[in-house]
């Protein structure tokens, strides 16, 4: 087989490089309709989930890992498109804390509301604005984690391909379902699927341990600071509360996100319908 | 009652300015014994537990919120000594994202092992090592809302009064107990006081929804990447996991402290013998 080199790119106006650095905006992001992931880890997840990757760029002076390498190379033999970048580009791009000198491209994969397939028994996420990316990924981790079987994001300015957001979500961002939609598009996507709308909320009227949930499910989680918006408490079936002990108003969002969608996830484990994957 | 207002400080090089500076890195922390918080809430609820204020800074061209001021000047009135910092030297010192133009010197509070008070149905908390501060800081603000009644730090590169801890705390530094010991005290006193230590480690062999927790008990959660070690694996009367779906094979730390430590907490209530709080 034919191996040729990708280019060396090293001036800071090469089109490619200018792309590169506009996908760690939102709006370059949401133009392109692609994001940038880094790292070994989080290529080889990607390649393993068989995400859509666009293009790879690496740093040779910096790729020393040998399984780095090798995964490099797989795919230009597969023909993925790449560049390389000259150290002090590859530097200026980079938000790892220790840069290993490999990144990709990849297209966002959004799942359209209307080819999404309901189990009888399924549990689902909606996320009515995160602030923090950061709290975003770790939601999507730990949604992989409990079995969820995809994410509604409602609002525009909740972006899971922020940087910050596919970092945290170690992969999981990978291998899960997506969808956007309003929340007006939402609300009727759940009734008409008969699946049970329960929002979370420091005033909800039942200790969330206390409810014997009512399957297919999704779980509507609000905003940091200002919680969910009427629109969404209005439609949802049950609102549910983490209790609190000592003077904690809340928790950190993510933390709520894990509390809630484990005891979701066991109860449904209780029905003997879910499987706990054996390693 | 006779008001001085609080000296001026805009030399970098004036030891008061210096001392705030060193509270920055654990080495300053361990010298002095103190440690640095930011911002009107932290400092609203430090007041609130009754924290052991060592002292105040303020940046008076940037504290305009009103609640701020009267917190700065009730503080002064009681004798709580303070500088005002330049603009300049505020900005240098603040890691906030939006400095509110205020902050504390705090005494740190560790509680010796000794004097401990263990109810018969308590839930305790030990930490061998976090890496991130950040998760460390929800991990205390997860121990509070959950009820718990102290946490072990056993090991000193954990640091609980690093400047992103204590953010991301969100003020329940200020109303926890903790002990700092060594992993052979900390097992010597669970010991002597038939308390149950129960491990987290993704091999546990008990799923931890599945365990009938035994009263008291001590939840001992490890490092982000390694684990516990063989020593406290070794002493812990139970291990459990937390099940995991697709191809995770991990929590973020702070999350998998959350599950668990609600799990622990809503089995405590079902003994009826916790109290949830009525707001």
């Amino acid at each position: 087989m034919h191996e040729k080199k990708y280019d060396l790119v090293s001036d800071s106006r090469d089109s490619r490089y200018l792309t590169l650095r506009s996908l760690q905006t939102q709006q370059g992001r949401s133009k392109t309709g692609c994001y940038i992931i880094e790292g070994i880890r989080h290529l080889a997840r990607a390649v393993e989930a068989r995400s859509a990757i666009h293009s790879i760029f690496v740093d040779p002076s910096v790729l020393s890992n040998h399984y780095g390498q090798k995964l490099a190379r797989k795919l230009r033999r597969q023909g993925v498109p790449g560049v390389r970048l000259s150290h002090h580009l590859y530097h200026a791009l980079s938000v790892a804390n220790e840069p290993q000198g490999i990144g990709a491209v990849l297209r966002q994969e959004w799942v359209p509301l209307k080819g999404l397939n309901v189990p009888h028994n399924s549990l689902w996420l909606a996320i009515e604005s995160i602030e923090s990316p950061g709290n975003l990924g770790t939601i999507l981790r730990t949604s992989e984690a409990s079995g969820v079987s995809g994410i509604f994001v409602l609002v525009d300015e909740c972006d899971p391909h922020d940087p910050a957001a596919v970092r945290a979500s170690m992969g999981s961002l990978f291998s899960q379902q997506l969808i956007r939609c309003s929340v007006h598009e939402f609300i009727t996507w759940a009734k008409s699927k008969d699946v049970s709308i329960v929002a979370s909320t420091p005033v909800g009227l039942m200790n969330y341990k206390d409810l014997h949930y009512r399957w297919p499910m999704v779980l509507a989680l609000g905003r940091e600071k200002r919680g969910l918006s009427e629109q969404l408490l209005d439609a949802a079936h049950f609102t549910v509360r983490i209790p609190m002990h000592g003077l904690c108003d809340s928790l950190n969002i993510a933390v709520a996100a894990g509390v809630l969608l484990f005891e979701m996830s066991s109860q449904r484990r209780w029905n003997g319908s879910a499987r706990e994957r054996v390693v």
